[in-house]
């Protein structure tokens, strides 16, 4: 999508041939930085620290990861250890699983001369599928809005509320749950979204805003608590969220605090979505409650970055001196409470049935 | 309660006579300062900003803020422009209107000469009748947590989940919500409280953290959206928030984000409580849907305050530049997903017969 006007991507090979490009997602919205990732550790770094985030993203990063790591040793055992070292990095993403044994799965049969050039197709294969896929999940989202837009009066916005950011700066290029956002924008359905903050990282406030701002799409940044009352006030036609991993049942594993909306949304009769690539599915995992949730640095609840009144990036303090905090980075929805998944193949129910019937060559699986 | 091992209140007459000291609270926690408003704008203005905040704490700030202003004028227009004056400042706290017409109540049968005396015996009666109510209020809800312990291996922690600052930093001593609390920890129930950060204005990262600390009691700040995801993994025992407005059917106007933990604790069989005194009760309102919600500044959501690396206190802008924020402060949580009302008089669950039956002075009325 746009930025400045200027059409990007998130990831891409540098034309070095021996380095990744990236943009800093640490940096957002505060500043635009391009990061260059160098070898196997710049890329599990990148993933770690969520200068790369987003299921998808990672999943593209942690090829790239593998790519680089060959670079230097194409061995079974680099391939091993490289694979290894990325996938403990973020525990809950299974896109981060799923590349990684993807790309371990064509390189493994390969002659090692031939793996490194191979690796590097692969990871800009799996970007290219990964916009494909994006555009589809848009494609089959769209018709969701238009319905809605037919029962609106004419000119009245379609109020889509979304939390975290599984936009395009959590993928290659257009994101899920916003790909129909912004296809329905640039096909002139009026569209306005709710952006919670999403605390405690902020990649609502920070990213989700940053990129529909800089494409254009009306939007609001609200607190974490508002939607709830929103959709009671009648001001939120749908829902539509990304996921970072589906279990074979429709439970869908995202960013804290996604259970809190789906709650609120069922409660309000207001349609609950969630917009995914194929890959987010966990043919292994039979319900959510299985599901690993990362607990992360209690720092992040604790302190916040922003821009002083100089216009400098700082980090303050936030909370009562002393004070502990918990931070659990994701929750489980239970698929009882979506009303469809968007994927690249269409919508379907959150079910087992559902999924199968969309993905027969996993279902028949399992 | 304690702060640095020193007992105070939140509110109190200065020597002088002719001032109030209150803690300014938009300093906490990184500051403890003490304020003085020496006439009613002084006291509208901490009002309007949350210089003191939390609906029995406002109540009475109304009532010295009458009586500062009939220090220069009792007649009976200045108390009517008084009374105006202040009642507009935070339409959604209930207290703030009963406080001043209790006050208006007895003040305008007096002669002129007797009204200055009046308002501020007055308004110290209701400073200590709130302290009196807030240890009620705790000695009906340490049952319920006593109750909860006797179930858990010995040890371990009743595990309380909050939300916003329902503390005696909200009322006068005590507090509402954490009378329960304080009052189990000083019966040596063990009790751990998470603490919902309370975005936009984080008044539970800021000061129930603060005081929960202060006071010794075992706690944990967590991001408003991590509630739901603990009360699913069976980690919180029972929830006591606060209120700002209870209409005459139970439901609950409170902090926005409120209704969201009442849906998840409903979800998952945890018990919720709203702790509160009778007098935020609004008799004249049926139910929740014609509460007015405030709409409060947009650089709520869009900027945070905290402490630097040198310990300075700066606000820095957090949020995509240029993106718009709303920031509705309160949402209504329906009756149906209350077990239960903490007050003075007992508890009763969330029904116009449970209240009628508490309050049958009230309910005959309406």
């Amino acid at each position: 999508m746009r930025i400045n006007g200027k059409a990007m991507r998130t990831i891409r090979p540098a034309a070095d041939g021996r380095s990744v490009e990236i943009i800093d997602q640490t940096k957002l919205p505060h500043e635009l930085r391009i990061a260059s990732l160098r070898g196997l550790n710049d890329a599990a770094v990148a993933i770690k620290t969520m200068q790369v985030r987003g299921a998808p993203l990672i999943g593209v990063t942690a090829a790239y990861g593998l790519a680089l790591a060959l670079l230097d040793d194409a061995s079974d055992q680099a391939l091993r250890h490289a694979a290894a070292h990325l996938i403990k990095q973020r525990p809950t993403a299974v896109n981060l699983r799923w590349a990684i044994e993807e790309v371990t799965r064509v390189l493994q049969p390969l002659p090692v001369e031939q793996r490194t050039n191979a690796a590097w197709e692969h990871a800009a294969r799996m970007a290219d599928d990964d916009v494909e896929v994006c555009q589809s999940i848009g494609a089959h989202g769209v018709p969701l809005l238009a319905e809605i837009a037919k029962r609106k009066p004419p000119g009245t916005p379609v109020n889509v509320l979304t939390h975290c950011n599984a936009g395009w700066l959590a993928c290659v290029d257009w994101g899920t749950a916003t790909s129909p956002i912004y296809q329905a924008h640039d096909a002139e359905i009026p569209v306005h979204v709710w952006v919670d903050e999403t605390r405690p990282r902020n990649q609502g406030a920070a990213l989700t805003a940053y990129e529909l701002g800089s494409h254009g799409v009306p939007h609001t940044i609200i607190a974490d608590n508002a939607g709830g009352h929103l959709m009671q006030r009648g001001q939120v036609d749908i829902v539509i969220v990304g996921t970072d991993r589906v279990a074979h049942n429709g439970d869908v594993a995202n960013k804290i605090g996604t259970y809190l909306k789906a709650l609120a949304a069922h409660d309000t009769g207001v349609p609950f979505y969630v917009a995914l690539p194929g890959s987010t599915i966990d043919w292994r995992c039979d319900d959510g409650a299985s599901i690993e949730i990362e607990e992360r640095s209690a720092d992040e609840v604790l302190k916040m970055v922003g821009r002083d009144e100089n216009g400098a990036v700082v980090t303050v303090e936030i909370a009562a001196p002393g004070s502990p905090a918990a931070n659990p980075a994701f929750d489980v929805t239970p698929a009882r409470l979506v009303t469809g998944l968007i994927t690249e193949r269409g919508v379907t129910d959150a079910s087992r049935a559902g999924l199968d019937r969309l993905y027969p060559e996993h279902g028949a699986q399992s």
